[in-house]
């Protein structure tokens, strides 16, 4: 059996190109995880999701202990087999959704208390609690558990909840660490960077976390709001404080550019729910910017989105056709617009992968900004 | 190019097994139609309604010529090409429809006013108007425009809806022929039995229509609350007076136990929405009758909901499965429990076509109904 391990194939500039070797088959990074909230990506079947050009799946650890419950994915034998999905699978730890969905959180030194989103009931969440329920998914990368302050927030708020983070994302390894060598083998556990945009903040997390050792490094905390610009500076001042041979993760991130932009600073790993959100909301990517199908002008352009896309939108409909069944609320709007948008986010990380280990990384990253638009807004 | 035509292959009691020929390709009869109301079968695509096993969608002019219109659909190169079916399609008249989804009807001898269900705007239908917009979505089998009276309703009412209708028919049929012989090609227009079940009404209404000369004989104004013995009864009266050698359509049916039936009765072919709706519900038939995944029963059940069904659901999942992602409201429930009801629906119409041929129609229902149960009420 494969272990997990990280093999860098190019680097260009920042840029990284390489796989990430698994049990379960090969992650090419960069890489784009498209995301199975709820034991499904929404409006796809998964052997559609693997036609994109997905090697790894991101499940939510909040949603799948609250509905259908770890305790109960196990029994039926794991989230792969529930799910259908037997390549990789990255969970998160439950952190952030606790943050931005739960009621009534309370945070101890302990963990988290709080009320699920979907029944009221009482929940709880702690670094070995968090690594327990991943355990039980079967999760390929099982993330640390780590808290998600709210921003705007002071260097002295950030510092304190970084810290917290940080000795959580210890407990969390050790009880990693404690799963049986048989179960834990060619599975990893990643750390999460914190810290806000005080750089000052993210490099003593990332050397917190290198302290305790990981197999893979993600930065949390980002794409909450803040300009883009913070964001790229921020990943500037804290990529260069991670092994370099180990993957690295932008957690949650995010617009075309922002993917873009963030391989140049040497992120490895993405996840976002945006072109699965887009696409039931009517938007869809193209390499010329955003469209919205939604939009009067499409209602009789027979050409498809994007002739050169091997996506089935693309093959088999005309625009005016998306615009049809977007207008009349129709389920396959959000089958085949979901399906061309994780097209477009693979393929970006295709093309990536290829410029970067051709040594154009930034030249391609030019011209796609170029012709991509600055805006992200929909042309409407 | 082919004609259409009604090739009968094999005939147990009143039971009849064959192949309607057309341009787009042959349909194996008793045949079901997937209902594809606004250029879509809902949650799914084409291709995976094809590999249930269906040779022919329906098509609804009431909803297409509301929305995105029929000229519209002819401008973009016809409804098959529109919603990527490439195989037959057979158009209702909007008639039924207009009775019970539009606001403000008002039935003249010329046709009938009403406003729009969707925006509120006034259109009209007629013989003519609905044999036009046939025309123009391209539909392979054409059904006349008729008029569905609301039930109950009085012998001497019925029968001047009746009357009315086969006056329509005439006016439908003469539209027909007057498209050109190269549109017309290949392509058929069907006649509707009305009377409501009163089978004196049915046989004049019957003898009407054959006086005209259709393609096909289709019997409407059925499965519209009635006794299911009543319906049995009206199509007993009804059928004998019908061409033996052209295809017989019952409208708008049904449950499988209806289907079956209405088979042994001399029914052809059938529509209805039951499979795709109730699939949307979270209901799955199965040989054994219909069950409802919502059902907590079903939460821990590692079986598949038929492990003999070829379909997705059953190739991939427990019913565990299906109860979580029914419970959470996931677009891949609609999506996998509609391509299960498609398929149990066309595996039905297979079975029943074998049982026909080899002669064992009758005995092949008494096991179907035996099994699957008098009741066709879920079993919650």
């Amino acid at each position: 059996m494969t272990d997990f391990r990280f093999e860098l194939l190019a680097q260009d500039g920042e840029a990284r190109t390489g796989v990430i070797h698994t049990p379960r088959g090969e992650i090419r990074t960069p890489a784009f995880m498209p995301v199975g909230t709820a034991a499904t990506v929404k409006a796809m079947l998964p052997q559609s999701v693997r036609e994109t050009g997905a090697d790894i799946l991101l499940g939510n650890t909040y949603h799948l202990m609250l509905r259908p419950g770890a305790e109960r994915i196990a029994r039926l034998g794991g989230l792969h087999k529930f799910m259908d999905w037997q390549r990789p699978i990255l969970t998160d730890s439950g952190g952030f959704q606790v943050m931005s969905l739960s009621a009534l959180r309370k945070i101890s030194e302990e963990g988290v208390k709080f009320q699920s989103h979907i029944d009221g009931h009482e929940e709880f969440l702690s670094p070995e609690r968090a690594m327990a329920i991943q355990r039980l998914l079967g999760s390929d990368i099982q993330m640390v558990f780590d808290e998600c302050p709210a921003l705007p927030a002071t260097h002295g708020a950030i510092e304190k909840s970084m810290a917290l983070s940080m000795r959580w994302a210890k407990r969390s390894k050790d009880a990693f660490g404690e799963q049986s060598e048989e179960e834990r083998r060619g599975r990893a556990c990643f750390g999460i960077v914190q810290g806000g945009t005080f750089t000052d903040l993210r490099v003593r997390s990332a050397q917190a976390l290198k302290e305790i050792g990981f197999d893979g490094y993600a930065v949390g905390g980002l794409a909450v709001g803040e300009p883009q610009s913070a964001m790229f500076e921020t990943l500037e001042a804290t990529v260069p404080h991670l092994p370099a041979d180990r993957p690295r993760y932008l957690m949650g991130v995010g617009k075309p550019s922002d993917i873009v932009g963030a391989v140049l600073r040497g992120i490895d790993m993405f996840d976002c729910v945006l072109p699965t959100r887009s696409g039931r909301n009517g938007q869809a990517f193209t390499w010329d910017g955003p469209l919205n199908l939604r939009n009067a002008r499409h209602a009789e352009d027979q050409e498809p989105l994007d002739a050169a896309c091997r996506c089935p939108a693309c093959r088999s409909y005309s625009r005016a056709y998306l615009h049809h069944v977007v207008k009349a609320g129709e389920i396959i709007a959000s089958m085949l617009l979901t399906a061309h948008n994780l097209t477009f986010f693979q393929d970006v990380m295709r093309t990536l992968r290829e410029a970067i280990a051709d040594g154009r990384a930034a030249s391609f990253a030019a011209q796609f900004l170029l012709r991509y638009g600055g805006s992200e807004a929909p042309d409407g």
